[in-house]
């Protein structure tokens, strides 16, 4: 079958608008890395990070599936959203609003030249404004570190939304119906142990707080 | 590579407790299966249900991907818990909690004579207590439905926690260090359009509103 031919899965819809897309990327912190090994499958998630049309992906230059991505040996990721569950009349009706993103493309290292501005761009995707209250990335960091950058080859985009889809019989009946909203977010700032007294919450984190920890829009 | 050695990811630990396997499948709703067609990776989510040792994944019997893993091809199952954020005193050290499992395996279609009882598993799976306020699956939706059971070969998993681990002249420093927990819970029960209005919200949705959308166990 086509990579990117949408499969069946109930009442979902394929999106084919990248904007959606990048949204998704956006809230997203983390994706599943699908890939082969001797003829294997294996998957692996991580945190991923949109860097214009690419996707950003880092770690230890120690981490073996790192290093094999690095090749460019071809790779599927998907990055996911659980937005609510739908709760029908029926099991067989009753779902979950999702989206869900699969992207196909290969990674490579990112040049020594790039890689200040790439792990910049990471560490702004998962803590915005975070950059600016930390010191610069030593030497010693940056050649611990290895980070990739993925190409986008080919993606397919399916969302799931709406309210539950019952037969008449069973909306005549006595079952309750509705969705049920999912939200994630940070319910706390918890200090480190060895954290001075006197330092105060920055303002990256006080944002965090106030913010869902992947994105979500009430139905 | 050995499919379940653990990669190094920073300052992770491998977990081989099959008890901290089950609960994070029984706490999360989704899974991402990776499979391999014409030599190259492909990657889904998909729910998943915990039934014995075994998983159970279900869809519609028009799912080609579904079909495909009912032939018995190699299954990679990622199962991932986001637990809270880590914020350092460096990019560098900056990371998540998280509980990571992969698991290594086939799967088969359930036989008929235990579709019924497989349906029921992943219904409660989903949503603890509603098989009982439904009416049974009928004859019509059991034919539609393919229901596959993945049997577990191998796994590994790997869990994040703890402080932050700063080298001493950042602990010294001015920067702010110290984890934010995640939470994830279902905010409210809107009720279907038409939904007659004399019909109450159900126990088992009541229970859902009170409980967390996936596992998180505070710092």
């Amino acid at each position: 079958m086509s990579r990117t031919t949408p499969t069946r899965m109930g009442e979902k819809y394929p999106d084919r608008d990248r904007v959606d897309l990048d949204a998704l990327l956006a809230d997203a912190r983390v994706g599943h890395f699908a890939f082969v090994v001797d003829g294997q499958p294996t998957v692996l998630p991580s945190a991923i990070a949109k860097d214009g049309d690419d996707i950003l992906v880092h770690g230890s230059t120690g981490s073996r599936w790192l290093r094999l991505l690095a090749t460019g040996i071809p790779v599927a990721l998907a990055v996911t959203a659980l937005d609510a569950l739908v709760v029908a009349r029926s099991a067989f009706e009753s779902s979950m609003h999702f989206r869900s993103a699969v992207i196909f493309g290969t990674c490579g290292p990112v040049a020594d030249g790039e890689k200040v501005a790439a792990l910049d761009s990471v560490t702004e995707a998962l803590i915005p404004g975070r950059l600016a209250e930390l010191r610069p990335h030593t030497a010693k960091e940056l050649a611990a570190t290895l980070i990739l950058r993925m190409t986008v080859e080919e993606w397919s985009l399916k969302v799931s939304d709406g309210w539950p889809e019952d037969e008449a019989a069973d909306v005549a009946g006595q079952a309750w119906a509705g969705v049920l909203p999912i939200a994630t977010g940070f319910t706390a700032a918890n200090r480190a142990p060895d954290l001075a007294a006197d330092i105060a919450i920055p303002d990256s984190v006080r944002r965090m707080l106030g913010s869902r920890a992947t994105g979500y829009s009430p139905t």
